[in-house]
């Protein structure tokens, strides 16, 4: 195999921040079994960044370099790399052009200090920076490959797809292929119970060719990787562990690698040609934002309202006043009225209704904190499930949205198979 | 500064799996100002644990290893320590005695491969374990200091608040304080280039006692940090550069340390007994959820729409078809429509409104993707401001939430202060 290994700029690295580079690098190579020898960690100091990439390029002959390729003093990656290859660093002009248009197009002059983004090790390959400014910077030393890229996540990933993976992935022959499985609405040991007949059923066959991993967050995943130096065997191998694990959870599995709840369910509503409304309390927009994330949306989601206020709950989603008198704003009946009112007013199939206490106050012996009730309108009934979730306020915001997008789409796997019309 | 270095063993960390670890002790250490220069992850090989060792013990003086001293064949820790130290492997009676009191409390005989973890490398001194099996151990070796911990979180943290921080923070005998400035409105270059000469103003002083660090995302953090045997020095210091940077960045700094842009706002509109509305398009409802995600949001945020069909834009905010049609729902017309109807039926102090064409289909020539109009209304008057945002579909959504939130938030500063009647 061959050996590659990561490098990570940064102070904050050091000081308890998340490397999320390297948990998405990692990933990515893992994907394909070009697993990664060494992640190193490493300050914006140029002495300690020159015995980090001097240590890497003398062991490993794929060095992935993210971070330190800013406009700012603090940006010091590209005098690290010219130290250790001993070149000098010189302007490179289709990477000052490409800075340069950057600010052009944006009508705004460009400041001194993004010149030295235009900085590249002499002899260096190019790489263009798809969503940002900073380029990045492919450099040959010695036996070593060496990738500088930069630290922002969606410009590091843009490039890394674009111009790292394909360059480095030919150097792995043996195939390896995953899948993951994203489960809802039973918890992680619900989960370990049901599958564990086939992890261990894996386990007893000592091929050491499946590895299996469970995820636990709001929701549960499992992740299963299998390899072999044939693609077939990979292929029937996977086939078979993903039959055997579909028995054992059922429709619980919401979806595959990529997929989210909210994807799920707009697939889902896009293939009834069905539409939506949304009307949030106590998550206060959650719902509707992570529904609008999917590119889209708009084809199935019209309108979602947050009525924070019990005047707005009236106003705009018609709950009687009596209603929130009697049984309180966070109560079935609010629910119920809630998510009534919001599909009758926005004329959609759908609608979904949240109210509940998120914390971390407000929360009492009757109605304690995580309390939730979730309404589904649908034109021929409208229904409301109570929930109890753990957490702070963000895991209680979280849970119930993820509850809520399950719920619809259960309902929707439930209702009379599409037959569509042409 | 004593040189501090971390080294975490486990495979998994080198295919996406966050290191906790390495949070928890980079943070640990950094709050008394001993910070690791490095934090290197390497998977359960003999050979390249040797190498990251090897590396380590040559140039820091402290050197801490988490993980790899389980009972498995895939536990090397000890292996590799004692063939870094060319010093064998010993049983040490009282940690045998340990694990063996271990296995007699649970009434459950102890498997043969748990013997191995009562091997200590000759001349280390053993580290009790306060809540699990596996002992540690600290070991000089050279110049430097190791020290082996376990790699289940609970048992490492135990070790380490116990035996390895005591033993080390000796080491360090200056006082460190740090603070974190949050900058919107202005780019990285430009926040560089007004802070520079005080960067290079303490630079030139050469006292190796302070630090900046810039961090971009979507806004821009400085975070500085000073350090001085007399904690009186600390805290004048600290003051003279907050003063000198809040000077030169003025009220485009937001907030400190925990604040965001969101808390901000709130804590504005509270101090001024405001209230808002909020009429969202592109983002979806990404600017109610922030707003909603701060504790106690209720007492100035009254309701928000989330209006994506243009149907919602006439029935929850009132904006005419008229307007829709002749320039468009992506329009300044369109979003000085949609804030003065969503401050209007709410009956709000302020209403901000968002609409723009996030990607990443739908973008034109006139009107391309990142292209948003935010309006902010208020009792006399609605404004609305024209941005493009770089990025993907989910950074778009977050830049065109950080901006408004931060029209607001320059808003209320700008307005007439508050005078409290009571």
């Amino acid at each position: 195999m061959v050996k590659t290994e990561l490098i990570c700029i940064g102070t904050e690295l050091l000081a308890g921040k998340t490397n999320t580079n390297a948990c998405f690098i990692g990933e990515r190579l893992a994907s394909v079994g070009l697993d990664l020898s060494f992640i190193t960690s490493v300050g914006d100091t140029l002495a300690d960044m020159r015995h980090a990439l001097e240590t890497a390029v003398s062991r490993s002959r794929i060095v992935i370099v993210t971070g330190g390729l800013g406009p700012t003093f603090d940006d010091l990656t590209r005098d690290a790399a010219a130290a250790v290859t001993g070149r000098p660093l010189v302007i490179d002009a289709a990477a000052l052009a490409g800075i340069e248009s950057y600010f052009i197009c944006r009508g705004i002059p460009m400041p001194p200090a993004n010149r030295s983004q235009a900085l590249l090790v002499d002899g260096a390959t190019l790489l263009p920076n798809p969503v940002g400014m900073a380029p990045g910077q492919m450099i040959e030393c010695g036996a070593a490959r060496l990738f500088l890229l930069p630290g922002p996540p969606a410009e590091m990933q843009a490039m890394f797809e674009a111009s790292v993976f394909p360059a480095i992935r030919q150097f792995e022959t043996r195939k390896k292929k995953s899948f993951s499985l994203h489960i809802a609405g039973i918890p992680e040991s619900e989960v370990d119970r049901r599958i564990r007949p086939i992890v261990e059923g894996e386990r007893a066959l000592e091929k050491d060719s499946v590895s299996f991993t469970i995820l636990a967050h709001h929701i549960v995943d499992i992740r299963v990787s299998v390899w072999d130096a044939d693609e077939m065997l990979v292929d029937e191998n996977l086939r078979v562990l993903k039959h055997a694990l579909s028995a054992a959870l059922g429709d619980a599995i919401y979806g595959e690698d990529a997929e989210t709840l909210e994807s799920v369910v707009g697939a889902l509503l896009a293939r009834r040609r069905a539409t939506l409304a949304v009307a949030e309390s106590c998550t206060g927009g959650l719902v509707c934002q992570r529904i609008t994330a999917v590119p889209g949306s708009s084809l199935y989601f019209t309108q979602g309202v947050v009525a924070y206020a019990n005047e707005a709950k009236q106003s705009l989603l018609g709950v009687p006043l009596q209603t929130i008198e009697q049984f309180g704003a966070v109560s079935e009946e609010t629910a119920h009225a809630m998510a009534a009112g919001a599909r009758a007013r926005a004329g959609t199939d759908y609608a979904l209704s949240l109210t509940g206490i998120a914390g971390p106050t407000d929360g009492t012996a009757e109605k304690p904190t995580g309390l939730v009730y979730i309404g589904l309108a649908a034109r021929k009934f409208t229904k409301v499930m109570r929930c109890q979730f753990p957490g702070n306020r963000l895991d209680i915001r979280e849970r119930a949205a993820d509850a809520a997008l399950d719920m619809l789409r259960r309902e929707l796997l439930a209702a009379a198979p599409v037959h569509t019309q042409r």
